[in-house]
């Protein structure tokens, strides 16, 4: 079945609000962080342990998965789910944002994308059909139209004729999707041109689709101008739909977001640092090696009811991390996906008590005491 | 408490023997394989998935924990159990083979062995008094004398001064060894040397441990040499304590050891082999990563009974693999262990049912197919 978006409450304070998804493997709560599986895995952990955190949807990369074993294989295991064994809702990027990593201005044009493979640097083409094909054979929940992620900054010519080709390659996209259970989104670009932004939002919107994605943010600019790129575009979004902020993960651009409305929001933040012996807490964040830790035999984080921190040190941790043995990387990125899955849920708690500002206040106030920093 | 060994059933048809290990964790039913935890983890994996499999002893290496963590830091954590948070049994080798991988033979004196650090490189020097301390404070359930692993081939002469000294370090390490709950292991050495295997295990029993290993095999030597080395020490051991063959875990070793009188094996095998893409499989092991596997969605061994058997293809485990996705190696490794786990409870089984000589027939016939062998 499609999505569905059910408005459980608006925010007395802000634009944010309370809502539910209703998915092909249940109902889940929003606002919601997705942890990212690029490659059919949320990296070193088992559906069960994304289980254990409370999470609901992930995400998945198509051109990772194109690559690597391949949309075929997928499709013949009889989808994402079950090639992955995740009974849960999964959303599926469109690959745009890794192809304008890889590719050059020149090679973009109205057909699609040509760039090299980031494995054996071979040539590929991507369009906005093959990206549509190639999810609907992923069978995820939730697809993504094939975009073009503007850079920060550009030219409003440039962002003009990109946003204008982004529109025209959501229709093509839309025009060949053929899977039944799977939902599509939208994607609002415009770069940093507020007119473009809501140019773009309410072109998306006529096209029509089950959820809209605010896109092109997280890619250099400052603080100010992300937030206004998401005022710019979410305030022309139907109520009745999800919104979806890409790429956005860090804990106080998260409540950034909730605040203007997104309901979704994905980042490979949490594992990343993760492997890099970095741990979220209510106090910044912690980088484990820290030599202060050797001997520290509390959590990484006091009260957290993650599995790491009822079951080890950051002592014990710190020593994984520092001789390089996995289980140190999969230890703090569990601890890492909780803390956004509970942040998220205090943040539909507050909402819920219409103490949505007050707890924004105090999180941001705690996070950046960098209590953590090193001495 | 120091452990017992319980001996349960004497095989009709060889030397194997059913037995139970009495521990400060439990009892645990011999003959059994211990997992092998290097730096207090066994790699990628969590204390309840090795309960999960079946497991009971693991073995953490104590040259490893000496530099890494350090013992201090095991120590004050209130020993390598809370640590690491394993509540089973934990039995810790003496140093020594690493050691002697490192050192040259000139760096080995009376007093001990000098070498250097894998890590940085600077010098070490290790005892037979400094490798119990350490041990002593690593408070693991069993701990191993401190001995020369006699390299393939040595001379006579060689072998029988290391021999001597390998006796000599064991009574100064017992003299020294100071920890209530924990108990001491002797090493049998003497090369290859029929008369020296005899002279090493009767003065070893002379001294009186715990416990005795066999050592000096899996160094280069055939399977012939091996296993006589085994039959030439474990003849003159006593019958009321628990016999270990330190560092053998091929599936059919195993069996060749159970047969001579071994009631415990340990191995990085199925772990190390896991990282690489390989599965132990009842018809020999199967490299994941073959092209034949990409769209093969029955489990790694059909009616096995681990985690990854039970929730995942080879197809999937392939993937992971082929793109240096940790949760691979995790789930080769969880699969890995459980082969050897319960190739022991079908060990067991077959003593308890006169059926071993059978059972390993059957076994080796099986696991020598090459079914698996690319094409």
């Amino acid at each position: 079945m499609k999505i569905k978006y059910e408005l459980i409450k608006n925010d007395k304070d802000s634009k944010a609000r309370l809502g539910k998804l209703h998915t092909n493997y249940g109902v889940y709560d929003t606002p919601m962080f997705m942890p990212v599986g690029t490659l059919a895995n949320v990296k070193t952990l088992t559906p069960e342990e994304l289980h254990a955190m409370n999470s609901a949807v992930i995400l998945s990369n198509t051109y990772h998965l194109w690559l690597r074993p391949g949309e075929d294989v997928v499709d013949h295991a009889g989808g994402l789910h079950k090639f992955m064994n995740y009974d849960g809702p999964i959303l599926t990027d469109s690959g745009g944002f890794q192809v304008f990593s890889l590719a050059k201005p020149k090679d973009i044009s109205e057909e699609g994308v040509s760039f090299k493979s980031h494995l054996d640097g071979r040539k590929l083409f991507l369009t906005p059909e093959l990206s549509i094909q190639i999810q609907n054979k992923l069978d995820s929940d939730i697809a993504m139209s094939f975009d073009e992620c503007i850079p920060y900054p550009a030219s409003y010519e440039y962002a003009k004729a990109s946003t204008d080709r982004t529109l025209r390659w959501a229709r093509r996209g839309k025009e060949v999707f053929n899977n039944e259970r799977q939902s599509l989104f939208g994607i609002v670009q415009g770069g940093e041109y507020q007119d473009l932004r809501e140019y773009s939002a309410k072109e998306t919107v006529k096209i029509g689709f089950d959820g809209y994605s605010i896109g092109g943010t997280s890619v250099g600019e400052d603080k100010v101008t992300m937030y206004k790129m998401i005022d710019d575009g979410i305030r022309y979004l139907p109520l009745d739909k999800p919104r979806y902020l890409m790429g956005v993960g860090d804990p106080i651009d998260i409540l950034e977001g909730v605040i203007r409305g997104i309901d979704m929001f994905d980042c490979v933040l949490p594992t990343r640092i993760a492997r890099h012996g970095n741990a979220f807490t209510k106090y910044g964040k912690m980088n484990i090696k820290n030599n202060k830790y050797k001997e520290d035999f509390t959590p990484i984080e006091e009260g957290c009811d993650c599995y790491t921190c009822k079951n080890f040190s950051k002592a014990y941790v710190r020593h994984l991390i520092v001789s390089n043995e996995m289980l140190g990387g999969r230890l703090l990125s569990i601890h890492n996906i909780r803390f956004l899955i509970r942040e998220m849920e205090e943040i539909r708690e507050a909402i819920k008590n219409d103490n949505l500002l007050n707890y924004k206040e105090e999180f941001i106030k705690n996070y950046t005491s960098n209590k953590h920093r090193e001495k």
